[in-house]
């Protein structure tokens, strides 16, 4: 693990860092917010998952979550997107290939070589957060995420209830079966047969079985790609009949960027430390 | 005023605008941010002049002041650092020409067809918000901003006591006189003659008589920019000199770059909205 940059800010530590990832392929970057705390204290995690096209620059930079994590004493990682450089294969379209990896591993050729974002945000980039940030306590880790990365930290913590004791999303893709940014990315990575997608949907992993202690999403009302993509009825739906404890809330006027995300990263950010420090 | 951009952003709304500047001869683009407020309300305004190389967009994205402006009340423009286009010269550095209009009115050729920015800040923009926003108080402007928009903050509130009630900084450029950054740009702009500098350098002003209420300015303790080119110190001076109420605090730790500025900057909005609602 390379630093690339530090900076102090709102109290704490605000570094980007690479590693080569072996689950990759690739070099892989991602941000860590470390709050100033006292010596051998031990700091619950938030994991930030996020969108198409972005890398973990963008909510590093307008994220807005400092303050909070600062406050509530909270380590805050944001990983990349998708692996990069010149030996992978990418698409036309922003909502595949590189800047989209759905936090899935891919089965399809040529995606399949270095497209594992799933086992990276599940197992390796853990241990390598673990090995550089002793005072991380990986005992106690949050998730949430944005767009296709509420998708990622749904499906995450679904198929992990063991690894994260609280999650939430903004705007997320909630049933990538349902969607065309779904159907185009997991068809891409995953093949053409749907069964193989349930692994990666979160309303298809409730139906399933999978279960969560609670949730906090919130959605933005004048979000464009609410109808059409995210969807978030569904998981209503399927947290309803689940009995999953779901707090949806619709925020009216809001639309899908960062404006909106800043808007309430901090509170999530009191949420998950609320129920880490439990 | 044509709108770029409009976006729902913590219970307030955050624009993007474009004009047709007379002052710069170019179109000019800034951003204001609005808070929610009730029909016939007028708020304060805060002013954030930005430094070498931004546009209104760093401020905009990386700032984190809208949470403040909210909870406060206040107005926060962006405006831009200098005219741009394909007719407008340029230097080959990133501290001269566009993106370093210093806050002058130029006087040597080339430059002084369009870099009029003290004119455009001090007059012409103020004129287009009045007339935008209704809601806006211009009875009741405060002003700051960061390095080279530090000094334009402290010299436009310098030579403009009635028409700022309020004026801080983030690592301003106290002294363009006495530093690389300062000689090249007014130098350029101004030609050599120094006396013509004093109008727009801060501790000039000073002692030449121009007097402030009071002055907020935050500079960070690692800013690599700080021995060669800001120069707290002389500020301090200065004002103590003057007797000018100057709270300069020294910040461990913290760089010249927006992971320091918003740290500060929410403190700053509510300071200003203190006295600007006295």
């Amino acid at each position: 693990m390379e630093q690339v940059s530090l900076n102090r800010s709102h109290g704490g530590s605000q570094g980007v860092y690479t590693h080569q990832s072996k689950v990759t392929g690739t070099p892989m970057t991602f941000s860590v917010f470390v709050p100033d705390h006292a010596p051998g204290a031990k700091l619950p995690m938030l994991w930030y998952l996020s969108g198409l096209t972005c890398t973990h620059a963008n909510v590093t930079e307008k994220g807005e979550f400092r303050a909070a994590c600062a406050e509530h004493g909270v380590i805050f990682v944001a990983p990349d997107t998708s692996p990069r450089g010149d030996d992978v294969p990418d698409d036309e379209g922003y909502d595949f290939g590189k800047g989209a990896g759905f936090y899935v591993n891919a089965t399809q050729a040529p995606w399949a070589t270095h497209f594992h974002m799933r086992d990276y945000i599940e197992s390796e980039l853990p241990a390598v957060l673990a090995a550089g940030f002793p005072m991380a306590d990986m005992a106690r880790q949050g998730i949430t995420g944005h767009s296709m990365g509420g998708h990622g930290a749904l499906t995450i913590a679904l198929r992990n209830p063991g690894q994260f004791r609280s999650v939430s999303a903004f705007a997320p893709i909630v049933s990538p079966l349902n969607c065309p940014w779904g159907e185009k990315a997991l068809g891409g990575y995953l093949g053409p047969d749907r069964a193989a997608w349930r692994d990666y949907d979160a309303c298809a992993l409730i139906e399933d079985g999978a279960r969560l202690p609670e949730l906090l999403v919130d959605q933005g009302g004048a979000d464009n790609f609410l109808a059409e993509q995210l969807k978030t009825h569904l998981l209503a739906e399927a947290c309803a009949k689940a009995g999953i404890a779901a707090t949806i809330r619709m925020q009216p006027g809001y639309d899908h960027s960062y404006y909106f995300i800043s808007s309430y990263l901090a509170e999530h950010v009191a949420w998950h430390a609320t129920r880490l420090k439990a």
